[in-house]
């Protein structure tokens, strides 16, 4: 979680207007103060249930077999849960899925010059570690959605393997066409490091886990450590789903039994070269056997090596061979429905599906989803009779590509779009800090549920540990400052990487994402010492942090779930947005400065001149200068949004005062059909070009990031990508996207204006 | 060579004043057009005559055998030297001192537990190089100058063994107290490291170099490459030399045979605690053996280990005896007498000394000015000559401690403060660029130098491509635009770690230090491998460099023998050190702001919150906050400077406009005493605290950096280490030095106001 500047808005709004318009009561937004109290109670109570033990038992079963896609304990684990939420008194049922899900056949990778290596692509059972001998369940090491391949070419080093490591081959004159490229872990999402080789000519992508990242140079490996062991593998998803995820085959629908589908050749979501992941024991023999020029400093691992760029006279035989068949997904989806607004839903979910083991991840983030559900079972006997209706969601399929949740909210898009409130999501949890990434309209609300949650090792409110966080991070006096004065502490923008991109992104459901962390860390990330073993060993051993994830989450739902008038809040969501409208305007200043500077040092001979005869560096090619973009739509809108936001604060603080009984008329609650539809608004029809999937006009995976967020994500990556015609019609599109919201805002203004005048 | 915006010096003198001076003319300055021209004439037959055979065959005979201090063959080099200075047609003689130099007797390093491992000390010979196999010559692998001792403790990882480093201990509970540290080399000049660990309670200190630093972390090792193998060590002094260099049993008079000694025990400048370095062969038992918490991330080097910073469970066994004989320095001086100004000095040296047979540290840098007297001895012949007297020296026992050099200078002190004009010093020299450091006062004159040399890599002026590669160096738009608009590439200030620091910091004497470098590198620093076959294999192969090394200062030094007036420039001095002046006034609030915020944060409980229990971190303790300083004299001394540095630009324009038939005059000539004593007025009597052997008001190595520059040390230092008192005390005598400088240059200007009214 990280901080706004009340300062920022408090200016930019005028002190004025804050000191004339009658603030919300300190209590909770969107309730009558009676209301108030009586949800506190719940709250109370519930916050009181989840248990420790409960979390550690959930985990044992969870994580006792490999539960990938398609596997017998995949099946069964969504029994068993399902059996779970009946036993707490939830309506649930199961909801399958049939998806493109690859699971390799044959995998190869061999040096085959200058000398004889094969790989060993196997990961160890570890003495005294169950769970990591059951070999036969597990899925080998691979990179799910790899095409099929068999290749033998020259190897080269490309570092992380993202667009600007390919920018530095090209300076020092190494080129990846017809060569297999080995990359490191970390630097990107995996699925962009083929996705860049292949557009850079590449026939092949080794990825592999350097120790300086996740290895010995973090600190003692498994077992006697949390950190990767020499021959522990990263598994994982290499689809391009900056493109779309969930089933190749069938984009924007459920994949239903019957559904169209596309032919596995035209699925354009696949690799299109073959692509291996690999551990620093396989890699090591590769990446001594380069010669070529020597990596730069930042590129160097931690093998005692001296790393070098090729390409060869290290040359690779690479071959994939998967099966292509369908296999079934289980979500199991558990129901309370609303007492007054069945149709107003908060959605909640984290996957069950694994690489292999996965208590870490996603088992660690679902045993409080399971607790939270057992709470609320208990809180219904007790007479707890929530507002509107809650859906918990238990994903399958979340790792090869998000598939069990985008499937689901693909199938059931129209009726989301027509009732979701809110998403709520998590995966992995760890110790540490509460980590909060979603809508901005969410912010002020996630921040005050932070206030109510106590931090098992300081004991301090987890708000209040993330303040302090954001303020020993801070690298200025200014965002110290920012730090310190602003009421909320900053959310995250989302990108990719969990469920919760179907729903904010292709259908614009407000989302948040939690989960605590920053604190402790290993190398068993998607590694089949992923287990039951390694997280009782280093993790969250006493699952308070489960617990403390189970009190946040569980208590965000109800709140959502209980509230009279829906408790967004549009000020922050504004001040954020015009911060990275100005971002996205320097963006494109900095882009005419640095071009300019470049094509200035190419006219002085500066490349030549600084280059060592004895290891030539190849001039950049001159580049056009860029042209200026009009922005002012994009300041338009977000003025336009400012004011709106303002008008709703001002409205929302009248019809909550002096005890807040207006909110609790049928007329106050007539809003929450218009800001239902809020972050609705912040999407566009025809979506980001090239990947209409993508609806939303605020935040995106990055094309060239994969999770890394994009904020204003046509605009940026138009910059970015220096297309500057699509920059002004993206301007023009997000600005309408955001012209919408500041309508829809306006219009639940004028609403609340009319029973609170 | 760094670059200063001619921007800002017009910005601050304002433009009327420039366009209202008569500029000098674009020749040379200090010289009238007819000696400019007769000048241009001799420089160039000089420049044709240094041949790359020539330095080749210099660096085969003085490299041929190891040739530290004591051993035979420094004396027959000695000769050699005395021998060719007289072939040349040079007066020339040897001036012999008398000091104190350890060798060593006894050598250990031990792990004593958990296991046993001996550490080897030793550098095996190479195949196919030939002297890396004259064992019985070498000096073993040692620190000169560690006191003796035998201690076992504990070992502590400290990084570089930096103050910061310490900092950093003590916030994660780590105390050196009763342990034997173990630092990595580089981060600052060696001797530092155990200097600092014994103010922190440390029993002993090894040095180690990481393959991470230059090991194979950089590139292949010699002999494949050449970057330092497995067992090479870096040898190298550890004497105190920020409190006073030379000889420690004579500080401030020069070591002849019936000087007054110090008792050895009573000699300040031997270390506290014994040292002794080590190779990363050696050093990877050790650092393996260490248990506690993992290194920071930036500790981290490039063994194939978890770094970890202990104390222990590793023990260990550290043994240093040396012999503390005294040894016979021989430094080789020949003269040149000045035709007019005979008692007007220009003083040009270079070590002759070397840790084994040192080809690149120091014959590759003595080579060319073997050269340049050979050069000289033949101008000579044709008629030239010099008006002012030259004095050549291969200096002896550079490098235990700058031995030769400052004894020399010590004994010669008043001769020099009389007469120096300047003293010019070379050390290594290698591939690249003309990296130059001194005396602002001379940094115009040396650019102008600079212009008239052509690199041999790219055929443009030395000068250009300096300047090219500060423009590409810039980290900012502001940068970049000085690089490019100021009329001088900027030099840098000097710290030590040469022959310079005698001249310069004792005396008073304005001084380049120059040399090639920035392109290539290696490992051999100070080891056995670093001889001719490593030199011409991997570093200047074609000498081309050395040429042009003797071509700049041979240059150099005749450019400022023969002209009429001294051709310092002042106004680039003053601008110079008014930055130094903002420099330290930022320092003074940045403490303060640090100070404000870190007491904020421990109010806050910031540093208890963000700790993880599982790896706690102490508080920092609380600080009082820094008082307001009185820059007032600092300021009004720069101001003076300044204005002084403009008025004698203008009166030098005066003198040398339309042909400067004036400087030819003998009243013009005056002048030439007052400039002489210019960079002397930079001095104190009383020198800087607690070091007043250091007596440079503006340049001094840093007493916790070691060969790093610290500007204006008095004040900078004093605000470093907290001494407010003793800032407020040291801006009034840093102002005083400032004054005086600024009342020498007005009375310069006001003598050529007299002859050029």
């Amino acid at each position: 979680m990280h901080t706004i500047a009340r300062a920022l808005v408090v200016s930019a709004v005028g002190a004025l207007l804050v000191a004339a318009a009658p603030s919300p009561t300190a209590d909770l937004r969107g309730y009558s103060t009676d209301a108030a109290k009586v949800e506190r109670d719940w709250e109370m109570k519930f916050r009181a249930i989840p248990a420790p033990d409960s979390l550690r038992e959930y985990m044992r079963r969870l994580s006792a077999r490999p539960h990938h896609v398609g596997s017998a304990y995949d099946k069964d684990n969504a029994a068993w849960i399902l059996a779970k939420f009946k036993g707490f008194g939830l309506d649930a049922r199961i909801e399958t899925f049939d998806v493109l899900f690859p699971t390799p056949k044959e995998r190869v990778v061999e040096l085959v010059a200058p000398t004889k290596f094969v790989a060993k692509l196997q990961e160890p059972p570890v003495p005294g570690d169950a769970t990591s001998g059951q070999q036969a369940e597990q899925l080998p090491t691979y990179n799910a959605y790899s095409i099929d391949g068999d290749v033998t070419a020259p190897l080269v080093y490309v570092n992380y393997g993202v667009p600007a490591d390919y920018e530095r081959l090209e300076r020092i004159g190494v080129s990846v066409k017809g060569a297999i490229v080995i990359a490191r872990y970390f630097g990107s999402w995996r699925g962009i490091k083929p996705k860049v080789a292949a557009e850079h000519g590449a026939v092949g992508c080794i990825i592999y886990s350097d120790p300086r990242d996740d290895g010995y140079a973090q600190g003692e490996v498994y077992p006697q450590g949390p950190w990767r062991p020499k021959d522990g593998v990263q598994r994982g998803s290499v689809m391009d789903m900056p493109l779309y995820p969930g089933d190749p085959l069938t984009p924007g629908i459920g994949a239903t039994k019957d559904a169209k589908r596309l032919p596995v050749s035209e699925a354009p979501t696949i690799t299109k070269i073959p692509v291996l992941p690999i551990s620093y024991g396989d890699a090591q023999p590769l990446l001594a056997a380069l010669r070529g020029r020597v990596a730069p400093a930042e590129w160097r691992g931690a093998l005692g090596i001296t790393y070098r760029v090729g390409p060869g006279p290290a040359r690779v035989h690479l071959r994939v061979k998967s099966d292509w068949g369908l296999k079934t997904l289980y979500d199991v989806i558990a129901r309370i429905p609303g007492a007054v607004a069945p149709d107003e839903w908060v959605v909640r979910g984290n996957h069950h599906d694994a690489w292999v083991n996965g208590a870490e991840d996603p088992i660690s983030g679902l045993v409080p989803l399971l607790e939270e559900a057992r709470a609320y079972g208990q809180l219904l006997k007790q007479g707890w009779k929530p507002r509107r209706t809650i859906i918990y969601a238990a994903w399958d399929g979340e790792e090869p590509a998000l598939l069990g949740s985008t499937e689901w909210v693909e199938a059931h898009a129209d009726e989301l779009a027509a009732k979701a409130v809110a998403y709520l999501n998590s995966d992995t949890n760890n110790r540490g800090y509460l980590n909060v990434g979603g809508s901005h309209s969410l912010e002020n609300f996630i921040n005050d549920v932070a206030r109510d949650i106590e931090d098992p090792e300081t004991k301090l409110t987890v708000w209040k540990r993330a303040q302090l966080r954001a303020i020993a991070d801070a690298t200025s006096a200014d965002a110290r400052q920012e730090a310190r004065q602003r009421a909320d502490v900053r959310i995250d923008a989302l990108g990719s990487g969990s469920d919760f991109t179907p729903f904010l992104q292709h259908v614009g459901v407000a989302t948040l994402n939690l989960g605590f962390g920053g604190e402790g860390g290993g190398g068993i990330y998607h590694s089949i010492y992923d287990d039951f073993k390694w997280f009782t060993t280093f993790d969250d051993t006493s699952f308070v942090y489960g617990r403390a994830l189970a009190q946040t989450v569980g208590t965000a739902v109800m709140r959502l779930a209980d509230a009279e008038i829906l408790p967004y809040q549009f000020t922050g969501l504004a001040e954020t947005v015009t911060k990275y409208a100005k971002e996205v305007e320097k963006l494109a200043k900095d882009k005419q400065d640095e071009i300019r500077e470049r094509n200035r040092e190419l006219d002085e001979g500066l490349f030549t001149a600084t280059a060592d005869p004895r290891e030539p560096d190849v001039p950049p090619a001159r580049e056009e200068l860029p042209p200026f973009l009009n922005f002012a739509p994009l300041d338009n809108a977000t003025d336009a949004l400012t004011r709106a936001a303002e008008r709703y604060e001002k409205a929302l603080g009248r019809a909550q005062a002096g005890g807040g009984s207006t909110l609790a008329k049928p007329d106050a609650q007539t809003v929450n059909a218009a800001l239902l539809r809020s972050e609705r608004a912040l999407t566009s029809a025809a979506g980001l070009p090239r990947r209409p999937w993508y609806r939303h006009e605020v935040y995106a995976p990055g094309f060239y990031t994969g999770y890394g967020v994009k904020t204003l994500p046509g605009v940026r990556e138009a910059i970015e990508q220096k297309s500057w015609a699509e920059g002004d019609a993206q301007i023009g599109a997000t600005g309408k996207a955001l012209q919408a919201m500041a309508d829809v805002i306006n219009r639940a203004a004028e609403q609340l204006e009319k029973v609170a005048p």
